[in-house]
C-alpha cells in the first residue's frame, strides 16, 4: 500500500519560497495569485497489508524523520 | 480561494531524494518503507470566486512556472 506524507509549514511561519513563487505568478500575468505555500508530499511505498497499522507507523515516519514538528504539519493519506 | 496544485515526478524518473529517504526510514527501524517518491505541493490563495476559472488558471500556473513538464505531472485541487 502506499502512504502519502503532506507536510505543511504551521501558520505564521514564513515562507520565502512561497512568497517568490506569488511574485513569479503575478509577473507572469497571473494576477490573482496574492500568496503562495509550499509543501512537501512525500509518497512511502509500504511493504504492509492493515490500512489501520499503515496510517499508524506513517505517521511515525513524519513524526521522526519527515517533518519538523516546531513548524511543520502534516496529514497522512493511504491508498491502495 | 485556494488552489492546490500537487506536483510529482513522473514514473520512470530517478528520485534520489525520494531514495535517500527510504534508506532513512529502514535505518530508523521502518523496515516495511520499501521506496518514497518526493514532490511538491504548492497552496495558491486565489482573488477569484468562480472554482472552475479557479481550476483553469491553477492548471496554467502549473504549466508555466511551478512544474516541469519533461520530468514532472501535476494535479489541481480547489478548496474553499
Amino acid at each position: 500500500m502506499k502512504a502519502i506524507v503532506n507536510v505543511r509549514l504551521k501558520n505564521g511561519v514564513l515562507d520565502p519560497q512561497g512568497r517568490a513563487i506569488a511574485e513569479a505568478l503575478r509577473g507572469l500575468g497571473f494576477y490573482e495569485a496574492k500568496d503562495a505555500r509550499v509543501g512537501k508530499m512525500i509518497e512511502i511505498e509500504l511493504d504492509e497489508t492493515d490500512p489501520n497499522r499503515g496510517a499508524l507507523r506513517a505517521r511515525e515516519m513524519a513524526a521522526k524523520l519527515l517533518a519538523n514538528p516546531v513548524i511543520e504539519s502534516w496529514t497522512i493519506e493511504i491508498a491502495a
